[in-house]
């Protein structure tokens, strides 16, 4: 953002690009933040930006797009994500785990990753979770790998997940939290692969 | 506590016991709050609460009772494991997973249960699980059952449980949040058993 944009003074047309963008962000997450996902609206959220809808679109693309950017994140997770889906069910638990590893592993996505969690666990916080993260990025795995009953087997990933994001993120409870990659993919793949795959009861 | 208890007037000798017992858990509930479980003396208790350790010992025991007490749950949740981990290792998966949902399905205990998580969950939070809920409830259950490594294991089942807790009691994340106690018990406890005794990798 240049200095001169961020003048309160100023008059006119909107300033540039960047600017836009940052008060379209803005605006965003404080609407993703009161009103959830499903309560936020592109329409909404370029009336409290200042800005025309499509003004929103095409710096954003979709609302799912528009959540994942207000997280800042360096890198889009779908595009991590998408190679491990596309080999279908057969080892996708040892994939979508190291697609997971490789996200929150990183000390530059992990702490953004885990004020997330950590926001969304206090009381109200769930709805981050209910109607964003698991409708824009997990349960959609479920439909690509085209698993049946993924109404029930991605929450049971979801369950084993939190976990492990739990024990080795947020707590640091040991041998959990400094496990070699290898070894969590080596000891969790086969329960996340059971929960994918295997008969429910 | 009788009003008498109550008056800050009150001189020479300290209130009867439900005053006494009382400051010593505020004591307690701040001490451990502040130097978590592993800073924490019944000593320094007894110090806080301005009587002699002896008292603190005769109405709590020892200092994980203490901890426990100062949880306020309406059952020692030891009494509750203590017959899931009885009969050994062989079921042990079920038989700890119902003694859990009889505490944490149960209206009265469960919101103090969340409550603690919650707040465990919080940076710096950690502490009163990995020195204080760990070491005192989950923990010896390991040792209890003889099973090997221990100390790989029960962080392995913890992982499956926080998960669990994470998305019933939390989040409500369905279908688990509303899966009656045999379908949860069906769906976790192979894993619960599988953590417990199949081979590490």
């Amino acid at each position: 953002m240049s200095p001169t944009s961020r003048t309160p003074q100023r008059r006119g047309r909107r300033p540039g690009a960047p600017a836009t963008r940052a008060t379209i962000l803005k605006a965003a997450r404080r609407s993703f933040a009161e009103s959830g996902f499903a309560g936020t609206t592109i329409r909404g959220v370029a009336a409290k930006a200042g800005v025309d809808a499509s003004l929103v679109h095409h710096y954003f693309g979709t609302k799912d797009d528009l959540f994942l950017a207000a997280m800042e994140l360096p890198v889009d997770p779908r595009q991590v994500i998408a190679p491990a889906i596309a080999g279908g069910v057969e080892g996708a638990g040892e994939r979508l785990l190291r697609a997971f590893l490789s996200l929150w592993d990183d000390p530059e996505i992990s702490p953004v990753l885990v004020g997330v969690v950590r926001s969304s666990l206090q009381p109200g916080g769930e709805r981050l979770l209910s109607q964003g993260i698991f409708p824009v990025l997990v349960f959609p795995v479920g439909e690509a790998l085209g698993i049946d009953r993924p109404d029930v087997r991605m929450p049971l990933v979801i369950s084993q997940i939190a976990g492990l994001i739990l024990t080795r993120y947020l707590i640091g409870l040991e041998p959990i939290a400094s496990m070699p990659a290898d070894e969590l993919v080596a000891t969790f793949a086969p329960v996340i692969q059971h929960y994918l795959a295997a008969d429910l009861p």
